[in-house]
């Protein structure tokens, strides 16, 4: 399976960990998003929304959306599961994943941001927006666990829900927000990180990584 | 079953659909968000992300996040499905679904079109900004189905794709843009349209609609 992605990409880091879950190699391709490559014709074709990441299996299909991905993967690969076996703790798993997929990841990806600098904002208002967006998101986050015994967001093992916040604490730091207020989410944080698959799945840690 | 919700809000008319689909009639529990009822403290211990839409099963449980309970409402109600059985299928109407639900909604909605006021854009910039994100974003979604027969999105009935399409397109048109540029789109939206599931869900038709 080939995997196009960038190193700093939250949804490619996503992909990446539950790739390593699974214990699936795949070829990375990156493209250097800051420099316009997924806007290549040629990647369009892949993925029309040019966003990292797209999977291409082992027959040529393409797969884009990280978390539609996890999901085929968890679907085509079941052991071990990403996401719970009963349909309402699936439904909490999966809503936690939606809370930082839909809510926060895309209201503070590089697209947006260019397109408030391009509004006007200073770059000052710009961290000032990112640093917002995933404070509110995740101090929400905080509080969809605060019951769950954990050590991982639900439960004693990973599940999508651990695999979208992980790429999504990274990114709130590069923004200064203080992650400290959010003592159960660093749990959680803190059991994936022991986890090889995690520790090897992060940005710094890819070939592309600058 | 309860559905705390909002005639206008895209992600909670998802949900409208999907239960006239499946066949189930629930309570509609609406709330202003103009006038931030979503934000009550009794609203927030059932949803942490003062969003709408939740829905409370039969014994009280809570599920959050359009697209994990369209997803339960899948698993536990079958008939009609709403995602294919094909796990590669699956992974392509999700895909869809979530260039709608994380890539298009969460960047145009109420919070995000309030903070760009808060930022200092002017009511024409803030209708831009709107307008800019639905644009881009139906013009990838009408590329991902560009070889699909139809007439629904993915085959002859509808399913989540359709069920993100159809509210996405209200907004779109309700910020001026332009929806001729999507034919394929439409002819998903026509199909859908005809169905009394999608009529009676309309915004119009609730009972909360001003």
């Amino acid at each position: 399976m080939k995997l196009h992605g960038f190193f700093r990409s939250g949804a490619a880091y996503r992909v990446r960990i539950a790739l390593n879950l699974k214990g699936l190699s795949v070829e990375h391709l990156p493209y250097r998003l800051r420099k316009g490559e997924q806007r290549d014709p040629a990647y369009l074709a892949l993925n029309p929304q040019g966003l990292v990441p797209t999977l291409q299996d082992d027959h040529g299909a393409t797969l884009t959306q990280s978390l539609a991905i996890i999901e085929w993967l968890d679907e085509t690969h079941p052991e071990p599961p990403l996401i719970p076996k009963d349909p309402l703790r699936r439904a909490h798993v999966r809503a936690f994943a939606l809370a930082v997929a839909c809510d926060v990841h895309p209201v503070q990806n590089l697209k947006v941001l260019v397109k408030l600098r391009e509004f006007g904002l200073s770059e000052e208002q710009v961290t000032g927006w990112a640093a917002w967006v995933n404070r509110e998101g995740l101090a929400a986050c905080e509080r969809l666990i605060a019951d769950e015994p954990g050590p991982f967001c639900f439960g004693d093992a990973p599940t999508i829900a651990d695999i979208c916040l992980v790429p999504q604490l990274a990114n709130a730091r590069r923004f200064g927000v203080d992650v400290s207020a959010f003592p159960r989410l660093l749990r959680a944080e803190a059991a994936a990180q022991a986890m090889r698959a995690f520790a090897d799945a992060a940005p710094e840690r890819q070939p592309d990584a600058e």
